[in-house]
């Protein structure tokens, strides 16, 4: 078997850490399999470094900040290669760039655009354990280090897995799987076995944080078999595959919030083409994330866009919006960060009509008020009231049976 | 014209040297000049890499040390560009291998045997200010990443200031230029406008801290001009010129000691051909580095070899030459590590052949004994009594008029 471990910056915090991942990957290669292992900078070195940037310059050349940003990872993949050294096998680490990470030139958020794993391959093939820096990249024509931005490290082990045709690719972290809620307020969550990708792309984009959504995409367009679990354990996780392997197809998998988000309601605006495309169009501009949009049929030749973005960006939208009022004469816009996102998601979900009046039912009884509503074939998100985000979470994931009776153990939160 | 500028861990210890250098580099831009920055890692910063390496190895493998160390010039240089960037000017920062540093693949002590500066001149004909990791590159077969060993930065330096056939090299540390003594220990020391690169190579050999002894070998086989001066100001330093352009030939130039080393005495080798290759070759398998070697003529068939070896390579060589005792036959080996050596340098020696009896006489009415003699052409060391090191070093000063009377600003010390 040919596996790609995936270690975040918890699970090489420190040295004894580093030490705990080494005797993982042994394991694995004790094993017989070809083992690949993508790995983070350590703990919080990554802040640590972007603080003494901001100590030079408000605003570092992007370049330069890749340049710094990758010693992150150089330090924790050698420092993995020395303990798996005194395991008793040999490693040979590489950077992005000599992994042939090959990116695009957008320092900071960079794509990957093609894997050249040809060392990567040799040194597999010489019986060495691959470390590989994650995170980082080079760009095709300039040739410089790049990083794929927060999170770019799944994103890493999962094009690797694809490039090398892996048999699965594990993804360490500090929760041990994928669970039906988060436990922390919702008691009953039980952890699940298997996930499809499509669900695990939902759950990720509804606020699930044990996965990045871009490494989900990635994993889900070249049917890689991903395998959420924790670096704490030796228990299994849940695995992420592609839909037709994915054999117990619930109708629903899970409820997911996001607590992260600002709700921003543009009144009045004139009900003729070419203006939400022009509010849209601008908050791109500020590389402003939006999520949900809402626009309900007009009633008196105006209406109301809603949408949500990032609580950071909350005050960079407005700003840009109101720029636009004269040209576009809206009412006026207004924006509030005190809601959260409850999210629904499950492939059953495209065969059975009933799923979203069931949800809307149980909100209903929980005595919760339901203002923004988006859907997509298998998932149901709605905005609530931040406060409500608990009773939304545990009334949804009851009524459609997500619980189980033995989840005294679950441990940690992931969606 | 082209300048090379290097600068050690202690004039980047912090982000507000790293903004002084900055300024200083951004300036030599301002004057016209298209300027080279080569850069070692802040502070302790590679002190501190090696010990979490020995966390977690006592004996890290090569490859993975020098991936790990590498990290330390990057986020340095990665600081520098920024800074520079505040400065109003554009810098691009190059690890040894973008920079087209080609070495062996000797990991931890790796020799330059290319450069290939093309991304280099490209970024200077672009206007930019082109920072170089110091003390690295990569290997010319196997592609890896490898280190020069301590001081490599400034034969990253050099190296790069003979690619780019730079007018200057500047290398700027901590003490302001090359003395004819240490001021700590001979307060008339003073400052040198220009020493020779062949007297600055018997200087750096002999024991003086401002040089590494490989850059000025470089320096000297590719005639690059080197200036030795302060981060800390803006006065003139040390020239380090090829020897016809060195004006002022003064008979000696310097007085260098050190104490660093230990002294081992073979007593009653056989007189007959291959002992002496035997113990020598034995050390350096060991990779010990052995100084000065003295064997006087034989008196009764045997002889006594004395020689020194830095103090921390004593006791293994001791140990190596043990074993060799019933093959060699000799009658004992004795270490004494409470001595110093002390070296007059001179480019003028070789034709003035009062130098050596002078220094002995001065030495004499000192009331040092002198232990070993060693000889080049233009550097007289001899091995004396720790504690008479510093009167050791007056003597010779005062004897060869060295001493100058406007030395209350001899701030430090170099050689």
């Amino acid at each position: 078997m040919i596996v790609v471990q995936k270690y975040g910056g918890s699970s090489v915090a420190d040295t004894d850490r580093v030490k705990s991942v080494a005797a993982r990957a042994a394991k694995a290669r004790r094993e017989g399999n070809d083992v690949v292992v993508v790995v983070s900078a350590m703990g919080k070195s990554t802040d640590q470094l972007i603080n003494q940037a901001h100590d030079i310059a408000p605003e570092p050349p992007g370049r330069e900040l890749d340049m710094l940003l990758t010693a992150g990872e150089r330090i924790s993949m050698a420092l993995l290669a020395m303990a798996i050294h005194e395991e008793g096998h040999t490693a040979r680490s590489f950077t992005g760039s000599q992994a042939g990470i090959i990116t695009d030139a957008v320092h900071g958020k960079a794509r990957i655009i093609d894997i050249t794993p040809g060392r990567i391959q040799e040194a597999l093939g010489g019986g060495h354990i691959v470390i590989v820096a994650g995170f980082q990249g080079v760009s095709r024509d300039s040739k410089d280090v790049t990083t794929l931005g927060r999170g770019g490290s799944d994103t890493t082990a999962v094009a690797l897995a694809a490039a090398l045709d892996a048999d699965v690719c594990e993804i360490y972290t500090d929760v041990d799987g994928v669970y039906t809620a988060d436990p922390r307020i919702c008691p009953t969550a039980r952890k699940q076995d298997t996930v499809s990708h499509e669900e695990m792309l939902e759950l990720a984009a509804s606020g699930a944080k044990v996965l990045q959504v871009r490494s989900v995409e990635y994993a889900r367009n070249h049917r890689v078999p991903v395998h959420v679990r924790s670096s704490f354990s030796w228990a299994d996780g849940t695995l992420v595959v592609p839909e037709e392997d994915h054999m117990e197809q619930a109708i629903v998998s899970g409820v997911a919030h996001d607590t992260g988000e600002a709700k921003v309601v543009v009144r009045g605006v004139a009900d003729q083409p070419g203006v939400a495309s022009r509010i849209f169009t601008d908050l791109a501009d500020e590389a402003i994330n939006v999520d949900m949009i809402v626009q309900n049929v007009s009633a008196d030749g105006t209406t109301d866009i809603s949408f949500t973005v990032p609580k950071a960006d909350g005050n960079a939208a407005m700003r840009r919006i109101q720029a636009l009022a004269t040209e576009l004469g809206f009412g006026e816009v207004v924006m509030d960060d005190d809601i959260g996102k409850v999210s629904l998601v499950g492939a059953g979900m495209k065969t059975h009509p009933g799923v979203a009046s069931g949800m809307f039912e149980a909100l209903a009884e929980a005595g919760v008020n339901i203002e923004m509503i988006s859907t997509s074939t298998i998932r149901i998100s709605v905005v609530v009231r931040e406060a409500d985000v608990p009773a939304a979470v545990q009334a949804v994931h009851e009524r459609f049976g997500l619980g189980a009776s033995d989840t005294t153990d679950a441990r940690e939160v992931t969606s």
